[in-house]
């Protein structure tokens, strides 16, 4: 199908951001075990949990716009977990992988501030308010997940991994 | 390489950053040909020669550390450049196809943000503050690529694209 117009795009853009919050729920479990940190294991659970509740928003905004909930193969996040799963199999001292692991969650985390800030502005410029307020939560939620992990990092998990 | 402590994570990142560069130098050229807007292959053209500089800078960091230059497969920008190409693919009149192209460009730009981010924490954390000044550079300039790409968006593609 031609994309043709600035709904085309954001219609294709939603099914890239799904597929990737797909991916992430079924990657986030192996980070949890992978991490050795308490307070680590509590931000990816919670994080997973957030993702299960953007992942409604999704499907609150594919019904607003009369479309079909559905997904199409996000090759970007794909590469990002591969990553991250290669890092697990690295082999590293328990606090060098929880330093490693925020690292892969931080690039996670900014792909969606990119692919939600990107939605996010498709839909005000197309006046879809109701859709661009359930994006920019989530889009608001990534971005405090992301200062979240990094204040983890330097206040705690990096100066362990020293 | 058992990864022991916060120095070798660095160096592990830094090596994954240096292959996700001179990724990007070889995507940069197929966007700009991509690109119908002569703003948007403008910002394109000036971020390849960017890029070219902040290899250079990897590269005095990695002889700051007294380790030879080399990169790690980043299976995450490999990803995400594999998105852009299917992007390209896609049948799309010319202003949307812009549209989608800074959509694609942020998404590598927030990538390097996070890992710049990741390895400026690391540097400032291990004292490594000629390593730091010259990845935080690079960091600020990925910060104001991403904010230029919003910018360009907002005032002029996207509007096209409607």
């Amino acid at each position: 199908m031609k994309l043709t117009n600035l709904n085309d795009l954001f219609l294709h853009e939603l099914k890239d951001i799904y597929h990737a919050e797909k991916q992430i729920t079924k990657a986030l479990p192996a980070m949890i075990k992978a991490a050795s940190s308490e307070q680590l294991k509590t931000a990816f659970q919670d994080h997973l949990e957030m993702t299960e509740r953007q992942i409604d928003r999704l499907e609150r905004v594919f019904e607003l716009l009369g479309q079909k909930v559905s997904g199409e193969k996000c090759m970007a996040m794909e590469g990002i977990i591969k990553e991250c799963e290669s890092m697990m199999k690295e082999k590293a001292d328990a606090d060098v992988m929880d330093a490693a692991l925020i690292g892969c969650a931080q690039r996670v985390e900014h792909y969606e501030i990119a692919a939600y800030g990107t939605v996010c502005t498709y839909a005000k410029q197309l006046g879809l308010n109701d859709a661009l307020d359930l994006l920019h939560t989530t889009l608001e939620e990534e971005k405090q997940t992301d200062m979240l992990l990094t204040s983890l990092a330097e206040s705690t998990i990096n100066v362990r991994a020293r």
